[in-house]
């Protein structure tokens, strides 16, 4: 498959179900435009679906875990091993993402897209394209035909969980020590912005080691040579196989008209390379939370998105996708559960 | 009883819970810091409710519904008889906050605190102090006693909610035509604000009908000679048997260390209330999110509170607090259910 084969399924939004469900709304018993964005939420997500009294339960979150070559650069207050504990604890349902994920009845999946150590238990899914990416300080991250594959596993994954688990809400997280790096180089390439406005703390760096990795990614980003019209491009030389695997999930989400919970600013990086291969995938998404990190702000600038909930979280996991969850799910429930005024005319 | 006797049963926060919560939030498997808000929330609700491992299910909701007879001066977009009207909505679940609260499986109440009519239905309780306030562009809106005794139904039927259901967080919201003008008229008492600029549209006034409604505020003010420095007289001779009703449940729900969250303007006037009776009270308190209503910031401001959601609402009935229980509910589960760095240590 070529990614255009992928991007071609993603159909237009249904602009009909949403001006019905948008009438159907103006209908309910309360004051015209009272509840504010969950009425246009509702509106949107029936564009989304077709359908004008939209569902998004059952939710399912993919967590997509990978490492990066340029951790040997020192750009991460973690080392590398954390990212195969964490998957471990993911596996025990001990990590953030499993607590909201229960907290939303949402189904989970752990999938291995390129860690650097194999974790031989139950319950995770192994896509490994390879061990890791290389130091993209010194070399592309992956090949092209990587990026590629990555997000073909993606796709296949999330079309999987859609049909065996019947999901109607697509939350996508991550795992991988390094991957705030990788999605600041992203951002730079796609905005061509100096890396120093779009490089943050990660998972809690000093002041000085901020401007370190501010140094990494000046270097990256002069040595790869990227062509910044190429989303693929960009994934392959300075991306994650997590990143090119939630990118996958997104278009597969879009492509079944699943609407779509980006996360933090990895997820965002995925969804900018997303909508940068298929501006309709862009159509899906909703933006679950403003992060901390200060690549975010760019990134949902580029999708154009205002984020649902603003908790001051730089997380990542899905964590606070997940935690938004609850505002669709009731701006869902607005719709298929409210009386009407001709309902309270009757009483 | 006096309101000296309810106040003096508000215990201050548990500090040592608080504290101990956040150190153990400190272990959780992530990066220190990185949930937030939601690790400052939960810590404020270990805090709350002296248990370092704070629990806000089942949550209760209760609707305190009357009438203002400030109505007679053409301050609403909508006529008097629709406080019954959804009054009998709420008893037949088809109103927002059924919808919301049966989201959040919480323990709906509604209670008849001063409504024009009667609505002979099961399932509403009555508390009905008087048939409506008094037009307080003329006169006081209710005595002193009626004040009290409003209070004192809500401080009552919150401690009812609490003992029977088990109660560990409590959500506030109202229905009356009116009330608005009246949390206008009592924000402004409070603040020594010109109405003008705490004044909005309500359920939804035109440009030229909220000048006249900000012209009776303006009038009324005048005409009751307030004294700012006394809740109980800002609240007899403006306020409203609803916001007198959620008053006194906030002072019960802070007696029993019941986490609060307050929803819009109408629960804000009534937060305010509480608020200048007890200091305490406001320890107990979450807003939930903020209110187009412009008064509403005013309110917010003087709770000195950062509401959960800002989500463009101003429907009232409780249904912007429903829709952030969640969050508080997943600061809860993160603190229950996470793994700790010992247990990781272990995998």
């Amino acid at each position: 498959m070529t990614i255009a084969q992928w991007t071609s399924r993603i159909p237009s939004l249904d602009m009909e179900a949403g001006e019905k469900a948008a009438a159907y709304i103006d209908n309910l018993t309360k004051p015209p435009g009272s509840l504010g964005r969950l009425e246009t939420i509702a509106a949107k997500l029936a564009a989304m679906t077709g359908n004008p009294f939209p569902e998004v339960t059952p939710a399912g979150v993919l967590v997509f875990a990978s490492d990066h070559g340029v951790t040997a650069e020192g750009i991460s207050a973690f080392p590398q091993e954390i990212t195969v504990q964490m998957a471990k604890n993911f596996l025990k349902k001990g990590a953030a993402i499993n607590v909201f994920a229960n907290q939303i009845n949402a189904d989970f999946q752990l999938i291995d897209i390129g860690m650097a150590k194999e974790v031989n238990e139950n319950g995770i899914i192994s896509r490994k394209i390879k061990a890791g990416t290389a130091n993209f300080c010194k070399e592309d991250a992956m090949t092209r035909d990587e990026a590629v594959q990555a997000i073909q596993a993606g796709f296949e994954e999330a079309e999987k969980m859609i049909a065996r688990k019947g999901i109607k809400c697509l939350i996508l997280g991550e795992m991988g020590i390094g991957n705030t790096t990788a999605s600041s180089a992203m951002i730079s390439a796609f905005t061509n912005k100096n890396p120093a406005s779009v490089t943050g703390p990660g998972t809690g760096l000093t002041e000085e080691r901020i401007l370190h990795k501010q140094h990494i990614l000046q270097t990256a980003l002069q040595n790869r040579n990227i062509n910044a019209h190429d989303p693929l491009d960009i994934l392959a030389k300075v991306g994650g196989l997590e990143i090119a695997g939630i990118t996958g999930a997104m278009l597969a989400a879009a492509a079944h008209r699943v609407p779509i919970l980006v996360d933090g600013f990895i997820s965002a990086a995925a969804a900018v390379t997303a909508q940068a291969l298929s501006q309709l995938a862009a159509d899906y998404m909703f933006v679950g939370h403003y992060s901390t990190e200060p690549g975010h702000a760019i990134a949902i600038n580029i999708l154009d998105k205002k984020p649902l909930l603003d908790l001051q979280m730089r997380l990542g996991e899905g964590s606070g996708a997940a935690l938004a969850f609850p505002i669709l799910r009731s701006a869902c429930a607005m719709v298929r559960e409210m009386a009407t005024f001709d309902d309270l005319a009757n009483y």
